[in-house]
């Protein structure tokens, strides 16, 4: 008989949905699935919305009280896709619970958070118990061919990571305080959000970070509060709210195996809708991706002879690359939500193997370490000077 | 009480698969849905294969015997993606039976299927029943964009269409002699399967077609019989048999307006995944648009001031596109299968609502002129003469 | 002492504007020169303008009268840029004076007066008299490194050869009926003025055209006859005349060798400057080229390893790229004018030190080549039929 | 009569190349040209090479003394583009004689010398004296059309610059030690080198720059010591000595406006022939830029409507584009040689005309702006904290 995994979902809109997608998509794209997940439980902050996303979505319930999902004993994977300042609190009661637990970046509301959440998953680890952020562009495939690129050596030594995730959403003056706005639920602005991607890519691809300098800044000091607001989106009143995030974060890494890191994050880069342009050179070759094309790796070899040198576009969907056999025939792009298909896929078959989400998922570990370079962040753009990551 | 709509497929490898997908995905991605979807039942040729298949997506039941779907009273839809020889009886039988046909392209194995199937559809289409070719390369929301600006006369009169899809999946002379490189199944080669998709999107966005020039090539004149196949893919044996469909096709087009229309299919042009380059230039504008980043479309203005013209890139997956508003925020790209998605959503929804599947899909009266053009094509291309659409 | 040769001149405008500098920029720019051009004399047809011509450009002299450049000793090489009607009789005159001949393409105003200069050509060059057709392209380092990979049979068998050559210039129906589009002084429209550089690319890169298939259209059938004119520009007055050439041409070219050609040149492609986008596909291989990005080649090869096959970008500005040593350090980009002063300098080393012009200089024997194909293809468009190289 | 100014040069491989063909194409591109240059004297360190120089370019006489060109009555503008630690003497000298001064960036060796230069320009300028450093990318068309749009407003407000300058010719830990590796000559490395670029195109399309934020790296420390060097080759022996200068250099810059500047520069990013990405984002628009494409900008309007938005690739070859009624018709590219063709038109423009330089030419008191901003950058660097370029 087929092993089923039951799953308790919080959050609906955005991240919450596009995670139910993959677990939804899970049993006959990625065939034979290695279990099959049932939709157990839903939770949210408005009874109305989270029981119209749990009709929406086929989960068995909806709760407005997150500890349901806890104590459902058929809930076997918590997936937290809430705001940032409810993933220290429900992470931590499900791990403990003994419920394997994927939560989405950042791993929790700032470094104390995450560190706490970190030592408990370590512990529910050597019971087995799996956790992972869901870092899900680690799962593109190009990225993941980069990351083979780079651990066959094809790029040799490593000098620069140059990572700018820019996007214009916030650009307008009266986009109201919607939640990624504010510091007491979301921690930082573009920083923790953008930046966040940023510095777990480049762990993922180049190493550890040392230490780092940091730059903020916030463009649009005051905005309309919110009478309403769901993910990016919302509107605003007439009253006006101070904003206490930044809307631009640049910062700096320096690597331990000596790499220069250079990062930018914002959200007034006009014309950007969701651009990251990732760059990794090294003594030997080079890769490029902007998520905009991410079926694209751009690879560039110092191997080919000198007359035939260049940037080659690598289309990503050859059965060569990784997950693209449980997809579509070659030249059949992937999308978006198809990254968190494959991350998805790729926690179930852990949970259900009992294999290592490391190297290609990212571990509570992997989050905690990118928060502290985040903090680090803040801090050395507060105090304008570099901060070593063990200072912190 | 939420409205239901029983779907009875045929096919379950590539297409049926993306089909599929797309039924399952409807009532939760296209929320609140015109109505839900129920897999019924689904047909294809090998026992285990279709049972599996019922299994890995949910229908309640599999069949070797298209007929019992016609004959199931539960069934509303039928979604024919079977290979070409299996298009006509199927679809005619569905629609005499009162059901709502989808089918996908080309519509007929050749042209007087076509034409016995339009006229099948015409009628039922006088009690309602809806037909739709899936074409659904007409839904991604760069083309819709392409479309609108056409219709507004952003880009004037027309003078020129091009259309370039190149493929380079055939270039190993050891490919087997699958169902797609066989006249008597596919009814012609890279001609039928990929210029069909060229010649829909010209009468789409530019219009009727009155005559056509065709040239043809075969490079690989034979090849292993197939031991085993699926798909694009496949295993050949020892002995070799003849191959009797192109392996190239170019097409020109004159079209009623007085556009020039220029077209080329190949499997043989060499690091081209799936590109399909379409070109459409008028007095005012012009537009560009490639399948390898379909979420791109490429603008030029007349009117932008003198300094300041240029092609545009447009990311078509802000809120003011088509059916973006079901999908994510802005800047997350849609994938090859959303497209799929959003056809069958229309076709869905065209059931549901009564509505029109004109213009935005293709009905079987699209189909059937497709299949006129396409037919004009390969007389020509064998008489290497002009060919009007009035003579065949 | 060094060598010297003296240099007669026909047209100031465009053509010989980007001539002229290319005698002038030879001697520094490849250095050491094989011979130092002397500019002697310079011919047109407006003694004001041709007399400022020679001023401004150093000619010793200025003159209405072309053979008064035959008939000059000093002079050693005749350049003839004038208008396709003037090209035969000057060169001609000129070949059998014994001077190296150089003329813009295409090489006659039609097959019969090309025939005739390539015989001339033919004997001249048994005394030892260089002929080279200025299809000054050839000449890019991006295309000369093409030619470097087929020949080095990177590219396999040639299946494709395509090449797009748009402008969108004459869009505006009130520019006037300049030269270019009177049948008497030019030949053709687009089809002999753009065509003609696809063709000659078509044979230098893949090889002999056998039967062609063309088709034209003129999209403005009557403009204002000019008032003034120069180069492509100019003024129209009220009267208005028939516009008696093709405004876009479109051509199949079946080769020797079994490689289908695919061809447009349009004035009529709205947003695209000079847009000559050219792609050949083999069984190893494939290249692309775009002359708005001139010293770029993109290069596929099916050798590279499947999981990192992709076409690469070659910025054709290396030490190991032709011609290059001559110019600047990598990285340095050439422009337009840059690839005539290389098909100059060809020629001239090709007269200082008695080499062959070909295979990298097109000869009269190019020319002529080319000139049947053109021909052919007009033809062709008129009967609507396929016509042979060797019916003509 | 003709005006006419005598040229004195300093300099005659990579640079004086450029400078020298930018003065000879001057008389007949330029047309009418506002001053014919005569090419007088030319001076270098070798007497052989400097004499060959004098020949191959047409100079009248060569000398190693550069003294002999301030002395010399029929020069009247002294073109530098001598090694960095040779700026100052010589545009000191050429300045107190009444010499109107051209100089290769950056404007000296360091900052003290460029105040010094600065100084001495301002007194000469009193009189007539023209100073110019040659930032010769100022004169891209493309560039001024950037210009332009920001001046017109159509950017909106500035939020971010952006500026990549990234090349690969160091990689080679045998490179030897050429001059541009010695601090004593060249002030700094890539810095100097290439970060004073973008220093240069920051203040020119953004604004002055209040503070700065460096962070340096030399990745190799030793080299071989050159026997032989010229322009950026050179071949080394046995001996090795040390590398004092950077390889690669980031900088954050504060802009008085309020705009975040974000700068890298690299000699070891493989694959980077001579990439320069400049980006500008403003509240309206935003503007792109890569030096490998320099005919190129593209431009994002946020004043288009929603649902036509996108970054328009602008070819700046109309004849609406600054410069380019000198050169060839529509679609016909530039060089990289081009602009320093127009920039050093330009300047004999403004000094027969007795036009100011500014604002398209970089005078030295831009200069003297650059190498402020780029010796805080250095300090910042060393110090590891921000550095206001008030307090240098």
């Amino acid at each position: 008989m087929e092993k089923t995994l039951g799953i308790g979902m919080i959050g609906y809109s955005f991240m919450g949905r596009a995670h139910t997608n993959a677990f939804k998509k899970l049993p006959y794209i990625f065939y034979p699935p290695p279990a099959i997940p049932l939709l157990r439980g839903i939770c949210g902050r408005n009874q109305k919305m989270v029981e119209e996303a749990a009709k929406r979505f086929g989960y068995e319930y909806a709760t407005r009280r997150w500890r349901d999902l806890i104590e459902d004993p058929e809930i076997q994977i918590l997936d937290n896709n809430g705001p940032n300042n409810i993933h220290a609190e429900p992470c931590i009661a499900a791990l403990e619970a003994g419920k394997h637990t994927l939560v989405e970046k950042p791993l929790g509301l700032n470094l104390r958070e995450a560190k706490q959440m970190y030592q408990v998953a370590q512990k529910a680890e050597k019971k087995g118990i799996k956790n992972m952020v869901c870092f899900s562009n680690r799962f593109a495939p190009a990225i993941l061919l980069a990351k083979r690129l780079i651990k066959e050596g094809q790029l040799g030594e490593i000098y620069h990571f140059r990572a700018d995730f820019l996007q214009d959403w916030l650009m307008d003056p009266d986009f109201p305080l919607a939640w990624r706005l504010r510091r007491e639920i979301a921690g930082s602005g573009v920083h923790g959000d953008l930046n966040a991607h940023s510095i777990d890519m480049a762990r993922f691809l180049v190493g550890e970070i040392t230490r780092v300098c940091g730059w903020t800044r916030t463009f649009i000091k005051e905005r309309p509060v919110p009478i309403s607001a769901s993910g990016l989106s919302g509107k605003g009143g007439k009253e006006r709210g101070e904003v206490d995030v930044d809307d631009a974060s640049l910062l700096w890494l320096e690597f331990e195996n000596g790499a220069m890191g250079s990062l930018e994050a914002s959200r007034f880069s006009m014309g950007s809708k969701s651009v990251w342009r990732i760059e990794i050179c090294g003594s030997e070759g080079a890769v490029l991706f902007d998520l905009t094309r991410s079926n694209e790796l751009q690879f560039y070899s110092g191997k080919d002879p000198a007359y035939a040198r260049g940037f080659r576009t690598i289309i990503a969907t050859e059965e060569e690359h990784p997950f693209i056999k449980y997809w579509w025939p070659p030249g059949h792009m992937l999308g978006w939500e198809d990254h968190h298909c494959n991350a998805i896929f790729h926690f179930v078959e852990c949970v259900a193997k009992a294999k290592e989400v490391s190297p290609y998922g990212a571990t509570f570990l992997d989050g905690l370490r990118c928060q502290e370079v985040l903090e680090a962040g803040l801090i050395s753009a507060e105090r304008r000077e570099w901060v070593g990551i063990d200072e912190i």
